[in-house]
């Protein structure tokens, strides 16, 4: 990298880290440029408007992201040890932000929900990306038998997420030391259920003994 | 209600709106102010400080989320009927608050999960009290003998809350029409598990068929 990457990188490094934890909302440039040693003119050569170095922050973190979970998932075998490598790799992701503020996606996401622009436009798009990798991991793991055949994969997919905001809600703002326990345990649920044979649907509701 | 209660309840609805929509760091004296009509030496008046505001935001949205869900659901027959009309009643709250920015809760929980102070406090605590409301819900669906005897009601209400996290990021971010669809989908089986005979046990996946 040229000085001058190296410099951009550092300071994407620094606002993600700041975003992860006072929102996307606290990379003013004046906040930024104190906790990067540098000049706000320094800052703004670099990055121009507030809402290109919100949109600069989220891709330099979509980076990380792909470097830390969804390659490393997708470099295990086809079917449910790469449904497994997702979930343990996001964990992991979770839990190395922890001492910044936990998944900046996450925090993003109930940020910029009511927030229309450019900055929502490419989080969109990026968590559509994600909800993709998920989807076609598990309709590999159909396709390798690991998964029953009438799997709804994009329910599968829903019911993922599921887990992870429960677990980042339970960890972050709760401090519950049984979050990681608790995601385990549904996500082991799940995965069971995808897995079943026909026969061993669980009885409905209204079948249930008295 | 006296005239100065009135003005304050009716300040409290606007800044829980603003606070759904653009967080509660958005809550500024300012903004507020010209929002509800007033000036801010009025404003400063009523509430002094801004983490006060915060606080009873939350509060105030609280009293409303007690009317609109608890109470209602609380309501119902005990067992299963309740944990239903639970879920019912969250998704009513959550698709009422959609034009001004969906449920201000789980809005305040990613933004405050890291910001040490009175709001945070005063969130974790209305969270944990939600958290208690579900779970003895669930209890009680185990004594009625709706529920199986051996649940996991704790494991329970954090897929509870899976469910509805992930509802939220697919309505109010992804804007996904099949949102409700599938949080139905995921709660029905939820309870479906929760209400099968020991011997419909999902088979573990090391059993699954070849």
């Amino acid at each position: 990298m040229k000085k001058g990457e190296r410099t951009r990188a550092a300071i994407l490094a620094e606002a993600a880290d700041l975003a992860s934890s006072v929102g996307l909302h606290g990379l003013t440039v004046g906040s930024l440029a104190a906790r990067a040693g540098m000049s706000k003119t320094g800052l703004i050569q670099h990055f121009g408007s507030k809402e290109r170095l919100q949109v600069e922050t989220l891709k330099s973190a979509r980076d990380r992201f792909i470097a830390t979970v969804v390659r490393p998932a997708l470099a295990t075998p086809r079917g449910i040890a790469r449904i497994r490598a997702l979930f343990d790799y996001w964990m992991k992701w979770v839990i190395a932000a922890a001492p910044v503020g936990g998944c900046i996606f996450v925090a993003a996401s109930a940020e910029l929900d009511d927030q229309p622009g450019t900055a929502r436009e490419y989080l969109v798009d990026q968590h559509k990306q994600w909800l993709d990798v998920i989807t076609e991991t598990v309709r590999k793991a159909v396709e390798t038998g690991d998964c029953r055949s009438d799997l709804d994969v994009e329910q599968f997919t829903f019911e993922f997420m599921g887990i992870l905001l429960a677990f980042h809600q339970l960890e972050r703002l709760m401090r519950n030391p049984q979050a990681l326990a608790r995601a385990r345990t549904m996500f082991e649920r799940l995965l069971a259920d995808a897995c079943r044979k026909p026969s061993d649907a669980p009885s409905a509701i209204s079948e249930r003994r008295p």
